[in-house]
């Protein structure tokens, strides 16, 4: 039995490189990229009006007065004028313009009343660079500006359009199959006997990992047969990793272990000082992939998929280690078990301080334990009770 | 201009429902609920065993000495058992399985020593009840379970498994065309001139409304041009929902909202007091549809799709209102406006605390403001600085 922050450190360890590919930007939400990504040239390009008003040279005001001036010129975002701003003169200017050679600064329009190309200035105080977005400010080029191993979200992908970047380099996604293992196990489409049930581990699985795009899973059910389960795990093994849940605890029908190491999977351990989900079996495939075999209570595979498969993926792609985020827990908790145990949390809010508290839950069975939850935290081995307002490591799903 | 207030509650008040549609479970990730979904039988179903044991009758135990017990079957999960335990005996049972009728407790397998069909129980004292998951105990039969108006997540979607349901009622997406306007915009894919730019708010508002499974969104470009405007937004005014970005400031290209006008669009509202973003023009179309009119600035979009356009389409779905987290902020802010200012923010944990700090920002247009961030916090109106450890409202993305 191993330790918790053992097992992880097990597991990434046998983390692997997918390869990439280029996908087209369209395609790129939640996939984690494989190049560092450059500015292609200066942002902005120029010097850059960030208001529709009048550029102007600055030191034709600050004199005390009302200042006029002639208006030579009018631009629209996407012109830009040859011409030079002169003293004495303006040139009318929108907002995303460039700012005329000459011009040092811009007055917006609300301050200003233009009349037969002569405009009047409202305001006397005209500061140098006032309401110019200079050329370079926000990104230089040929600077870094999305590392390698970063997961292009929402706000990442804008970037990337304005660098041109159509296609971008991604890395593979792995090849990934799910398998539910149970004689008590039925398909969500199944008429159902009163000592039956119906998987629900799978979708779990698959709907996590679609958090990194990983959209594309095989999901089978196999029961407790010896035979059937080494010819159906045998075809799964060209898998990157193969996600095993029930039959891995010490139970008579619990075969999956033994059939693993029959088929030539590597155990690396089985059993981690963890609630829910000690029985937890890890090994290596003969082709490098790796195996999870979760118990298969449903708390237990949620919260083994969070703790121990997203850490792995994510060192798959290179990406940092999640760091918890550290919150106050509003309500009480005991713990029996010498384990580190984790259980699903809600954040609320409490007389002006965020905070968790945790969901209902009737042991790891729950079908509706994690219903509502924004992640789990962690009840530490060394603390029998948690008590109202201790901070608590949380992991946001 | 109205206030932020004022402008949800506005826009709020054009919601609609989308009507509704039944899909797959394997299709429903973040989808909305349109149907109250009950449990369709007791969960667990029977008296189930939560652990690999023995079923015993707990009076045979608590007599001060080891017990031993005449093992009369072997039961898997997925199994049952007609028969009953009484008073001397034990039935084999695994992690799952029904608990046979007589049977109040389960000792658990690493308790025990079975030789020759007799159980020697290591432990003296067994109460009633222990190991057993009471039927119904986590959800009862014909109780609402997932509330319509849910969104789908990846800890719904197993329950709805569980329950058997392969099909979903769900909301459905509404339709929903984004326009770039502006004569600096080019698409990605396009050489650029030194005083273009390419367009990246369409990217920002697509990938957003991929939160709520919304994926497929028509996006084009159109010039300044008026009569382009009219021709190519009329074609456009089948929508539900209508977002341009750009033309609806005080420039003298900005035709936006007199070409919406012209097209039949009532105008709502235009300008917020809200920075950055100000000018946002809000209409409603001849359909019923409504048109969000945003500033052209990269931050100005991100802010005003978190700010105007979720709370529309959650309405909409009939969802909650987003609540901010209450967060320290550990950095100082000032404020040159009277507006209420959306900030980008990333979370941070600092000495034990987590809060948040803001991201580097020069100004609206800066294309790289939001990268990295979690989400926007508010810098009230009321306040010119923001110092260290304030508590502020923060909106995850």
């Amino acid at each position: 039995m191993v330790s918790i922050l053992q097992a992880v450190d097990l597991i990434v360890a046998q983390s692997k490189n997918f390869g990439c590919q280029a996908v087209s930007i369209d395609d790129s939400l939640n996939r984690v990229l494989a190049e560092d990504v450059c500015v292609d040239r200066d942002y902005p390009p120029f010097n850059r009006s960030a208001m529709d008003g009048y550029a102007v040279v600055s030191s034709d005001f600050n004199i005390g007065q009302a200042v006029k001036l002639q208006l030579t010129e009018k631009l629209l975002a996407g012109g830009f004028s040859k011409s030079k701003v002169v003293s004495g003169t303006c040139i009318k200017i929108m907002t995303g313009a460039p700012v005329p050679a000459g011009a040092d600064a811009v007055v917006r329009l609300e301050d200003t009343v233009e009349n037969n190309n002569i405009v009047e200035f409202v305001v006397t105080t005209v500061k140098v660079k006032q309401n110019i977005a200079l050329q370079a400010e926000d990104a230089k080029s040929s600077d870094l500006i999305i590392s390698k191993n970063s997961i292009l979200d929402a706000r990442a992908i804008p970037v990337l359009a304005v660098l041109g970047k159509a296609k971008v380099k991604v890395f593979n996604q792995p090849k990934v199959a799910v398998v539910s293992t149970g004689n008590e196990i039925v398909s969500v489409e199944s008429a159902i006997l009163p000592h039956q049930i119906r998987d629900s581990n799978s979708y779990s699985i698959k709907n996590f990992l679609k958090k990194y795009a990983i959209n594309d899973v095989t999901a089978i059910h196999i029961a407790d047969d010896k035979q059937r389960l080494i010819t159906e795990i045998e075809k799964l093994l060209d898998n990157d990793i193969l996600i095993l849940s029930g039959g891995v605890s010490k139970g008579d029908a619990d075969y999956v272990p033994e059939v693993l190491m029959s088929l030539g999977v590597k155990q690396i351990f089985h059993r981690v000082q963890i609630k829910p989900g000690a029985p937890l079996w890890f090994g290596v495939m003969p082709n490098g992939g790796v195996v999870f075999g979760l118990p298969g209570n449903p708390v237990s595979v949620q919260v083994a998929v969070k703790v121990f498969i997203e850490p792995f993926i994510r060192a798959c792609f290179g990406m940092e280690t999640i760091k918890p985020l550290l919150l106050s827990i509003f309500t009480d908790k005991k713990k029996k078990t010498k384990l580190d145990e984790y259980f699903p949390c809600k954040i609320v809010i409490k007389n002006n301080v965020t905070g968790i508290v945790s969901n209902r839950m009737n042991g790891s069975g729950d079908i509706a334990a994690t219903l509502g939850s924004d992640g789990i935290a962690l009840h530490p081995s060394s603390m029998d009770m948690i008590h109202e307002n201790m901070i608590l490591e949380f992991y946001p799903w």
